[in-house]
Protein backbone atom coordinates (compact mmCIF):
# COMPACT_ATOMS: atom_id res chain seq x y z
CA UNK A 1 0.00 0.00 0.00
CA UNK A 2 2.40 3.12 -1.50
CA UNK A 3 -0.61 5.37 -1.71
CA UNK A 4 -4.26 6.04 -2.22
CA UNK A 5 -5.82 3.52 -4.35
CA UNK A 6 -7.69 5.49 -7.38
CA UNK A 7 -8.55 1.90 -8.92
CA UNK A 8 -10.89 0.89 -5.89
CA UNK A 9 -12.67 4.31 -6.88
CA UNK A 10 -12.41 6.89 -9.13
CA UNK A 11 -12.96 9.91 -6.64
CA UNK A 12 -11.41 9.23 -3.41
CA UNK A 13 -13.28 11.30 -0.23
CA UNK A 14 -10.66 14.15 1.26
CA UNK A 15 -11.39 15.48 4.95
CA UNK A 16 -9.57 19.35 5.16
CA UNK A 17 -8.40 20.21 8.66
CA UNK A 18 -7.63 23.21 9.72
CA UNK A 19 -3.49 22.74 10.50
CA UNK A 20 -3.39 25.26 13.09
CA UNK A 21 -7.10 24.90 14.89
CA UNK A 22 -7.58 21.30 14.07
CA UNK A 23 -10.94 22.49 13.15
CA UNK A 24 -12.54 20.05 10.15
CA UNK A 25 -13.41 22.29 7.54
CA UNK A 26 -14.62 20.42 4.72
CA UNK A 27 -14.79 17.15 2.86
CA UNK A 28 -14.58 16.71 -0.71
CA UNK A 29 -13.44 14.54 -3.48
CA UNK A 30 -10.32 14.05 -5.65
CA UNK A 31 -9.49 11.92 -8.58
CA UNK A 32 -6.02 11.03 -9.22
CA UNK A 33 -5.41 14.44 -11.34
CA UNK A 34 -6.75 16.82 -8.52
CA UNK A 35 -4.52 14.64 -6.61
CA UNK A 36 -1.65 15.00 -8.44
CA UNK A 37 -1.75 18.62 -9.04
CA UNK A 38 -2.18 19.12 -4.87
CA UNK A 39 1.37 17.43 -4.77
CA UNK A 40 2.30 19.59 -7.34
CA UNK A 41 1.11 23.05 -6.41
CA UNK A 42 1.00 22.72 -2.90
CA UNK A 43 -2.21 23.77 -3.08
CA UNK A 44 -5.34 21.58 -2.59
CA UNK A 45 -7.38 21.05 -6.05
CA UNK A 46 -10.53 19.09 -5.48
CA UNK A 47 -12.45 17.41 -8.40
CA UNK A 48 -16.06 18.96 -8.11
CA UNK A 49 -18.75 16.04 -8.50
CA UNK A 50 -21.47 18.64 -9.53
CA UNK A 51 -19.13 20.87 -12.31
CA UNK A 52 -17.59 17.22 -12.78
CA UNK A 53 -14.19 19.25 -13.38
CA UNK A 54 -11.24 19.98 -11.54
CA UNK A 55 -12.03 22.23 -8.51
CA UNK A 56 -9.04 24.71 -7.56
CA UNK A 57 -10.10 25.40 -3.78
CA UNK A 58 -10.82 29.18 -3.50
CA UNK A 59 -9.99 30.15 -7.18
CA UNK A 60 -13.03 32.51 -7.34
CA UNK A 61 -12.94 33.67 -3.57
CA UNK A 62 -9.26 33.61 -3.32
CA UNK A 63 -9.63 31.34 0.00
CA UNK A 64 -7.37 28.64 -1.02
CA UNK A 65 -6.28 25.79 0.80
CA UNK A 66 -2.50 26.00 1.51
CA UNK A 67 -1.69 22.61 1.60
CA UNK A 68 0.51 21.66 4.89
CA UNK A 69 0.67 17.46 5.12
CA UNK A 70 -1.11 14.68 3.82
CA UNK A 71 -2.49 11.70 4.73
CA UNK A 72 -4.42 8.39 3.29
CA UNK A 73 -6.16 6.12 4.99
CA UNK A 74 -5.40 2.40 6.55
CA UNK A 75 -7.64 0.78 3.37
CA UNK A 76 -6.05 4.00 0.84
CA UNK A 77 -9.56 5.10 0.33
CA UNK A 78 -9.53 8.28 2.46
CA UNK A 79 -7.22 11.43 2.10
CA UNK A 80 -6.78 13.69 5.23
CA UNK A 81 -5.28 17.08 4.35
CA UNK A 82 -3.90 19.56 7.06
CA UNK A 83 -3.82 22.89 5.63
CA UNK A 84 -3.80 26.49 5.77
CA UNK A 85 -7.21 28.52 5.05
CA UNK A 86 -6.59 31.56 3.65
CA UNK A 87 -9.14 33.86 5.10
CA UNK A 88 -10.43 31.82 7.41
CA UNK A 89 -13.63 30.19 6.40
CA UNK A 90 -13.43 27.63 4.16
CA UNK A 91 -17.58 27.08 3.13
CA UNK A 92 -19.07 28.83 0.26
CA UNK A 93 -21.82 29.65 3.27
CA UNK A 94 -19.31 32.07 5.16
CA UNK A 95 -18.20 29.94 7.87
CA UNK A 96 -14.75 28.80 8.91
CA UNK A 97 -16.09 24.74 8.48
CA UNK A 98 -19.27 23.28 6.86
CA UNK A 99 -20.16 21.57 9.72
CA UNK A 100 -21.48 24.84 11.44
CA UNK A 101 -25.21 22.73 12.03
CA UNK A 102 -25.03 20.26 14.95
CA UNK A 103 -27.96 18.60 15.63
CA UNK A 104 -29.22 17.38 19.07
CA UNK A 105 -29.24 13.74 19.29
CA UNK A 106 -32.27 13.61 21.85
CA UNK A 107 -34.53 16.48 19.62
CA UNK A 108 -32.50 16.58 16.38
CA UNK A 109 -32.96 20.32 17.19
CA UNK A 110 -29.98 22.48 14.94
CA UNK A 111 -27.90 24.58 16.39
CA UNK A 112 -25.43 27.00 14.29
CA UNK A 113 -22.37 27.04 16.02
CA UNK A 114 -19.11 29.45 14.37
CA UNK A 115 -19.55 33.17 13.21
CA UNK A 116 -20.08 33.71 9.43
CA UNK A 117 -16.93 35.14 8.79
CA UNK A 118 -17.25 36.83 5.27
CA UNK A 119 -20.90 37.27 3.76
CA UNK A 120 -21.48 35.24 0.70
CA UNK A 121 -23.19 37.75 -1.44
CA UNK A 122 -20.32 39.82 -1.25
CA UNK A 123 -17.56 37.42 -2.23
CA UNK A 124 -19.57 35.62 -4.59
CA UNK A 125 -22.30 37.74 -5.90
CA UNK A 126 -25.93 37.14 -6.42
CA UNK A 127 -25.91 33.92 -8.29
CA UNK B 1 -32.47 22.09 5.03
CA UNK B 2 -33.03 19.93 8.74
CA UNK B 3 -31.24 16.86 8.35
CA UNK B 4 -29.07 15.17 6.65
CA UNK B 5 -30.13 13.79 3.23
CA UNK B 6 -30.52 10.47 2.87
CA UNK B 7 -32.96 10.43 -0.16
CA UNK B 8 -29.01 12.16 -2.14
CA UNK B 9 -27.36 9.05 -1.13
CA UNK B 10 -28.35 5.99 1.06
CA UNK B 11 -24.68 6.11 2.48
CA UNK B 12 -23.15 9.19 3.86
CA UNK B 13 -19.57 9.72 4.74
CA UNK B 14 -19.10 10.59 7.82
CA UNK B 15 -15.68 11.77 10.20
CA UNK B 16 -14.82 10.68 13.29
CA UNK B 17 -12.90 13.30 15.34
CA UNK B 18 -11.44 12.74 18.87
CA UNK B 19 -12.86 15.29 20.77
CA UNK B 20 -10.64 15.79 23.07
CA UNK B 21 -7.48 15.90 20.92
CA UNK B 22 -8.93 17.23 17.81
CA UNK B 23 -7.55 14.49 15.98
CA UNK B 24 -9.13 13.02 12.86
CA UNK B 25 -9.72 9.29 13.48
CA UNK B 26 -11.52 7.95 10.80
CA UNK B 27 -14.06 8.25 8.06
CA UNK B 28 -17.01 5.56 7.69
CA UNK B 29 -20.16 6.24 6.62
CA UNK B 30 -23.68 5.86 7.91
CA UNK B 31 -27.43 4.87 6.29
CA UNK B 32 -30.22 5.93 7.81
CA UNK B 33 -30.48 3.29 10.29
CA UNK B 34 -27.00 3.54 11.54
CA UNK B 35 -27.58 7.57 12.05
CA UNK B 36 -30.90 6.86 14.01
CA UNK B 37 -29.01 4.22 16.42
CA UNK B 38 -26.02 6.52 16.53
CA UNK B 39 -28.35 9.64 17.66
CA UNK B 40 -30.64 7.11 20.03
CA UNK B 41 -27.41 4.97 21.65
CA UNK B 42 -25.09 7.72 21.98
CA UNK B 43 -22.87 5.16 20.11
CA UNK B 44 -21.22 5.37 16.66
CA UNK B 45 -22.75 2.77 14.82
CA UNK B 46 -21.71 3.03 10.74
CA UNK B 47 -22.51 0.87 7.74
CA UNK B 48 -20.01 -1.43 6.67
CA UNK B 49 -19.84 -1.46 3.01
CA UNK B 50 -18.06 -4.26 2.73
CA UNK B 51 -20.45 -6.18 5.23
CA UNK B 52 -23.36 -4.64 3.95
CA UNK B 53 -24.51 -4.30 7.53
CA UNK B 54 -24.40 -2.06 10.64
CA UNK B 55 -21.22 -1.67 11.94
CA UNK B 56 -21.36 -1.02 15.62
CA UNK B 57 -18.03 0.40 16.05
CA UNK B 58 -15.99 -1.57 18.55
CA UNK B 59 -18.20 -3.86 18.92
CA UNK B 60 -15.68 -6.50 18.83
CA UNK B 61 -12.56 -4.80 20.04
CA UNK B 62 -14.48 -3.49 22.72
CA UNK B 63 -13.13 -0.01 21.48
CA UNK B 64 -16.55 1.80 20.91
CA UNK B 65 -17.07 5.61 20.11
CA UNK B 66 -18.77 7.58 22.34
CA UNK B 67 -20.99 10.48 20.82
CA UNK B 68 -19.75 14.00 22.31
CA UNK B 69 -21.65 15.68 19.50
CA UNK B 70 -22.63 15.66 15.84
CA UNK B 71 -23.02 18.12 12.74
CA UNK B 72 -23.58 17.92 9.25
CA UNK B 73 -22.48 20.12 6.62
CA UNK B 74 -24.00 22.75 3.82
CA UNK B 75 -24.73 20.64 1.54
CA UNK B 76 -26.52 17.76 4.27
CA UNK B 77 -24.65 14.84 2.98
CA UNK B 78 -21.51 14.55 4.95
CA UNK B 79 -21.13 13.95 8.85
CA UNK B 80 -19.05 14.69 11.67
CA UNK B 81 -18.91 13.14 14.79
CA UNK B 82 -16.71 14.09 17.77
CA UNK B 83 -16.41 10.89 20.04
CA UNK B 84 -14.52 9.77 23.26
CA UNK B 85 -12.80 7.03 21.76
CA UNK B 86 -12.78 4.31 24.44
CA UNK B 87 -9.14 2.37 24.69
CA UNK B 88 -7.41 5.19 22.41
CA UNK B 89 -7.11 3.22 19.11
CA UNK B 90 -9.75 3.93 16.03
CA UNK B 91 -7.86 1.85 13.76
CA UNK B 92 -7.90 -2.08 13.43
CA UNK B 93 -4.07 -1.41 12.35
CA UNK B 94 -3.92 -0.27 16.15
CA UNK B 95 -3.30 3.11 15.39
CA UNK B 96 -5.03 6.08 17.52
CA UNK B 97 -5.80 7.26 13.81
CA UNK B 98 -6.57 5.50 10.32
CA UNK B 99 -4.89 8.29 8.84
CA UNK B 100 -1.08 7.38 9.92
CA UNK B 101 0.55 7.09 6.48
CA UNK B 102 1.81 10.55 5.86
CA UNK B 103 2.71 11.40 1.76
CA UNK B 104 5.52 13.23 1.16
CA UNK B 105 4.34 15.80 -1.64
CA UNK B 106 7.39 16.02 -3.46
CA UNK B 107 8.94 12.21 -3.68
CA UNK B 108 5.59 10.40 -2.80
CA UNK B 109 7.41 8.41 0.11
CA UNK B 110 5.53 7.44 3.01
CA UNK B 111 6.52 8.19 6.64
CA UNK B 112 4.48 6.54 9.61
CA UNK B 113 2.72 8.77 12.17
CA UNK B 114 1.86 7.84 15.45
CA UNK B 115 2.39 4.71 17.46
CA UNK B 116 0.96 1.71 17.68
CA UNK B 117 -1.41 1.53 20.73
CA UNK B 118 -3.01 -2.11 20.41
CA UNK B 119 -1.22 -4.89 18.96
CA UNK B 120 -4.47 -6.28 16.43
CA UNK B 121 -3.54 -9.86 16.47
CA UNK B 122 -3.97 -9.86 20.48
CA UNK B 123 -7.26 -7.58 19.78
CA UNK B 124 -8.88 -9.73 16.69
CA UNK B 125 -6.91 -12.47 16.79
CA UNK B 126 -5.48 -14.17 13.66
CA UNK B 127 -8.38 -13.70 10.75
Amino acid sequence: MNEPDFNKSELIPVIAQDESSGVVLMLAYMNREAYEETLKTKRVCYYSRSRQKLWRKGEESGNVQELNAIYFDCDADTLLVKVKQVGGAACHEGYQSCFFRRIDPDTKALTVEGERIFDPNEVYGNK
